[in-house]
């Protein structure tokens, strides 16, 4: 698999970028191009150890910075390193794209190069989170602001095709994130969007209050991104919280010392679970390829975890699989 | 103070009610006014201890059940505890009412019964939320689905008012709940109503991302009553989730049981941070009287608690300081 990465973007791009890429390429069958400022990347690349053959370099003049508007970087910077790797997915000359620069940016430009999948008004973004029972795909996490009870019915079809394909759940259990389980529960999108949902071909398994998402209850969790992107964030920072919170108790107890060391490694293993670098980036789904976006403080970790998954998608051909899955759901 | 308690509201009514009664009852100045059906009630008293004078009852022959609709309840249980029980707060017999019953009857009921303040469209329902320096207020945290920007604004001054009158915050940090720090983000409810409280005379600090209002990154979280209540619900579901883990991986590790031992102490105090019971309700600010919320699965310490909180915003006349500050902020 080639996977195209944009060694521009990222909080610590590109040493950081750099360093994922030769890990991913130490580590996986994958050969990863760099996109980018030649000269900078050359220099990132120097003294460094790497397979032979598994890292290239392709020369992009522009940065998309994060100050610009995803329009503007789509008139203006015609020659930036997210444009061109995902450019290289459209030639054929790679088979996904990965970008942890301005999030904003790399969707409309996935969306501008490579288009949607036919069925399809508006890319979602899924992002996979853990629960008791080991995980879910929440979308969309952010991709689009105020939706109408259609996206959310796509939603609900690429989040099925999704789990499936990707993490082999069989006959995914489909939710609405809502505020009560009944059926009449919910906000005018939602409640119109259920509507929508519940004659699809899939498992739907009607709404899902907040409380429930994280005890196992659905595979897929569907929402518009607004309330997505806050749950996401709400959970992050609470998860980050809760540790604080944890470990100030631990300290002020009698044991306090004893207490943190044994509490350790249970955190550490917490956190490996709940870790965004773990797999490195959440795909946007809907459109005509494969192309990530991950966190913009991306760690090198994080990155060689995104290019992973990226060959993983790619091997599947995801896109595929949700327009094929779309077309059959939808006449169903 | 009097508090009028809606005694058969609840799932464990009226048994853990009364219970909660009696031990607000020993330890705080507060007289109880069990509301509900009188034989049940007494038969719920007898043979139990308390403060001679501080429990009586005042009877109603009906009950609001979980399935009623809040529109039917009001039409057609006109004698309901939940109606008496605030109908003695109209009519100054007692100063506060505390429901533990159907929350959307108890709401419906409190809006018709002692109306609104007068520069309130909407009420909101206020609950306090634990951050790491200490808490914050989320409002409309779910009486509202469905918001318009106004109503937003209204929520800002509301809580404002609250924080301040309640709590002793001195100019509290007011906040929008969105997806980014960016004045410009947030979707289309949130961009409105950002214009409509900017103007106004409170410390209002803009947009607050999901991941920071546990970090302590504002007094007063503002948004809808549907992102609000699934906030609610994420943060209660990924705290217990997160113990749960926790606890499974100390469990795992070499040193399990003496692992859980020693974390035991800090999870207790920090579940007594994040635990609903420990204050016990939540307002619903906008109305002309005090009316407290308690989660359907109140046990008697929360009730207790519950009882406290409704005889401090008695105390505090709530209503009357939001309504004076509503005037005042409206005009400036």
């Amino acid at each position: 698999m080639k996977i195209a990465l944009d060694a521009m973007g990222g909080d610590y791009a590109p040493e950081v970028t750099v360093e994922g890429a030769i890990e991913a390429a130490a580590e996986y069958d994958i050969e990863v191009i760099l996109v980018g400022n030649r000269d900078a990347l050359e220099e990132s690349l120097s003294g460094k150890k790497y397979p032979a053959g598994r890292i290239s370099i392709h020369h992009a003049s522009e940065v998309v910075m994060m100050e610009d508007q995803a329009s503007v970087a789509i008139r203006k910077k015609k020659d930036s390193s997210v444009r061109k790797a995902i450019e290289l997915v459209k030639e054929g000359a790679a088979d996904a794209a990965v970008s942890a620069g301005h999030s904003g940016a790399t969707m409309a430009t996935a969306l501008y190069v490579l288009g949607k999948i036919e069925s399809v008004d508006r890319p979602a973004i899924a992002t996979k989170m853990p629960s008791l029972e080991g995980f879910f795909i929440l979308l969309d996490a952010g991709a689009n602001i105020d939706c109408k009870p259609e996206n959310l019915r796509q939603f609900s079809l690429m989040g099925n095709a999704y789990a499936e394909t990707v993490y082999g759940v069989k006959n995914p259990r489909v939710a609405l994130l809502s505020i009560g389980e009944e059926d009449t529960k919910g906000n005018e999108l939602t409640k119109e969007a259920f509507k929508l949902i519940k004659p699809l071909d899939i498992n739907f398994t009607g709404n899902i209050e907040g409380k429930d998402i994280f005890y196992g209850g659905a595979d897929v969790v569907v929402c518009d991104g607004f309330i997505g992107n806050i749950v996401l964030k709400v959970a992050e920072g609470l998860a980050e919280s809760i540790i604080k919170m944890l470990k100030r108790e631990v300290a002020r107890a009698a044991t306090g010392r004893l207490g943190y060391l044994m509490l350790k490694p249970a955190i550490k293993n917490f956190r490996k679970q709940t870790d965004y670098s773990e797999h490195g980036g959440a795909p946007l789904l809907g459109i005509n390829g494969v192309c990530l976006i991950s966190h913009g403080r991306s760690t090198s970790k994080a990155i060689k975890n995104a290019l992973r998954t990226a060959s993983e998608m790619a091997a599947y051909r995801v896109h595929e699989a949700i327009s094929r899955s779309l077309d059959l759901k939808q006449k169903s």
